[in-house]
């Protein structure tokens, strides 16, 4: 049957993820030490899944209303208020979700209508640009640029505004550069975004990984609540990815339109990761501090090894991810890492999998133990020596 | 700010759920006795539980592939060749997904453009045509009839197709009739389907609770794999509600497609419900079986008793609900169930929830012990004879 000729046209040329592409060739070799992963390599805190743990053994695994457990809204609010001085009332303006990634794709879907321009900064996570396409609206790429350390600059996203433009797609601590975005560099994109009347989503999935000063949400920027999604989860902050949680928060009319869509689409997110997830926000803080010192320490370690090797490495301030320049080698970000995995069985990402202003910069992910990251550095040292 | 004037048109004007609606009125009273629930009354299976457990024990708490574990789908290849003689190819022909929902959404997502014809045939479960509204395609709606036990008849398919129409989404066991369809109703609609070249999702989520005779997928029917998506989960079979598990099967091209979208907007299924589920999969049959032989012993009772009251009531072989009609108390549907709820406290979901055809008939869910079941018809023969 020909197949193409009547499926959805769209996905149909969405490209796949430059990563997993890279990871499938990983997957075929033997040896391989791997710097690739977007995970946290820690085990979910002990306490959380016994508390999930205790739900199945109290026999507690029927569905749960649309948008999540109240209980477990009224945690989220709390952290959130906490950490980030956000407001949002559990009742109406949280909706808990499966991962961030679901969350992404509702507020994407109930946001936008087909022709709207969406603006992604460059380079990001991967599925920002397949996502905005599904819905039939048009992204708009922009450049981020080493030299403002990999921050979204007031004057860049002024230009790429035009009058059909509807939506800002934020992503910070940002994968794959570690970027982060202090109060006062929000505060000049609010202006902008309050002038244009454009609406936000924030993809905050890796604000307890922020190493020097705390993390601002773009929720918390004055003028900014009315028109702003956050999108946030458990994966990152918790070590929590395999349990598919995360949540969204906004005003009532977006995330009342985004249950619907959620309740069509999905029902609800998992049972025994919510009773898991209000255990975590109760209890976790000192897990998120422990993990972060961790990562915090080999942060340290491989930027000060990249920049010593003479691929200049901007200093990242969140997530788990380094970003080093190799144009000093006169290879592109895929002939770099393709020789690499080959000579030395080293996989790292190609900088030009998160946008094409990713050329010339390599992901490395640090979110591994200090002797995996030392084998690692050592071979890459080698590598660079025989180039 | 005014949201609606920028928000998406489409979902704004999609209308949230009347089973959701009515489940809001009854929320909010006291001492309710209900019998309107849609999910299994049991608890998973403990041993199934376990097996989660352990895994959390263990501390495999990380994502797994995006198509889901690979021992999954070759539990999921052998359970659904040996229930239902289909044959997928574990490694490109079955989709892991949460739950039966997201399955639908991605299947429709992948299968229409803007302007396609969909045929849905009512009375039948919520999600359907908002799902379909949400692709800009066009939903047509065929309504099933009493006296053909509400199954779809090749006549009615062939009359509702124009040279617009792309899919048929098909749906039994159904809910809310409880009507299944036997081989050779399937092979006189196949025909249609053959002829006119038509795509179908075939939701067999109920497929496990057919109380007569063996469940016949869609996707055995000569002539159909290559043009039908089944989808299937673990929810109403083993009791997983909550788990948030399921899986389409279709041809390699569309599951692939199918991943794609899955991997951009919710990357994969929750971890601990896939050891879950393998566990399910390899030593359930008897619990589906004990579970089968209680909703059969209930379904006996309730359905005599509608008919003995008077509110004749189809006999239902799938799922777990029955149909009656109530049109021979001069009420609606709606008035009906409020008049009920009101009086003596028991709640069963209006007919119309499911579709216009479903007027003059209530939903009556029998997953519900046969105390509880009989507390409930003795208040609606009450209810009737006070009328």
């Amino acid at each position: 049957m020909d197949y193409e000729s009547r499926l959805n046209k769209t996905i149909l040329e969405v490209k796949p993820s430059g990563i997993r592409r890279f990871f499938d060739i990983v997957s075929d070799m033997e040896d391989v030490i791997s710097l690739s992963i977007g995970e946290p390599d820690f085990r979910t805190p002990w306490h959380v899944s016994r508390a999930a743990i205790e739900s199945l053994e109290k026999g507690r695994t029927w569905y749960t209303p649309n948008r999540g457990f109240e209980k477990l809204r009224v945690e989220i609010a709390d952290f959130v208020k906490r950490k980030y001085e956000l407001n949002y009332a559990p009742k109406t303006e949280i909706l808990v979700t499966v991962g961030g990634s679901e969350a992404l794709d509702l507020a994407m879907r109930c946001l936008l209508n087909p022709g709207d321009e969406v603006l992604i900064h460059q380079p990001s996570f991967v599925c920002y640009e397949p996502l905005t396409l599904m819905t039939g609206a048009v992204p708009k790429i922009i450049d981020t640029k080493k030299e403002n350390s990999f921050r979204l600059t007031s004057q860049e996203l002024e230009a790429a505004i035009t009058d059909k433009t509807k939506l800002l797609i934020l992503s910070y601590p940002n994968n794959p550069t570690g970027a982060v975005m202090r109060k006062a560099d929000l505060e000049a994109l609010a202006e902008v975004i309050i002038k244009h009347d454009l609406l936000v989503i924030s993809d905050e999935i890796y604000s307890e990984l922020t190493y020097s000063g705390k993390h601002v949400s773009m929720g918390a920027i004055e003028g900014m609540r009315e028109r702003t999604v956050v999108i946030n989860g458990f994966s990152k902050a918790f070590a929590m990815t395999g349990w598919r949680l995360g949540y969204a928060m906004g005003p009532a009319t977006i995330i009342e339109m985004m249950t619907k869509l959620h309740q069509y689409g999905i029902m609800s997110a998992p049972t025994v990761a919510q009773y898991a997830a209000i255990e975590a926000l109760k209890n976790g803080d000192k897990d998120i501090e422990k993990m972060r010192g961790e990562y915090e320490m080999r942060r340290r370690y491989v930027v000060g090894e990249f920049n010593a090797m003479g691929l200049t490495c901007f200093e990242p301030f969140g997530a788990f991810y380094s970003f080093p320049c190799i144009k000093s080698t006169g290879l592109t970000s895929e002939e770099f890492c393709t020789k690499l995995l080959e000579s030395k069985r080293v996989a790292i990402v190609p900088g030009n999998a998160f946008g094409e202003s990713g050329e010339g910069f390599v992901r490395v992910s640090y979110s591994y133990s200090l002797k995996h990251l030392r084998e690692a550095i050592s071979r890459i040292r080698e590598f660079l020596q025989e180039l």
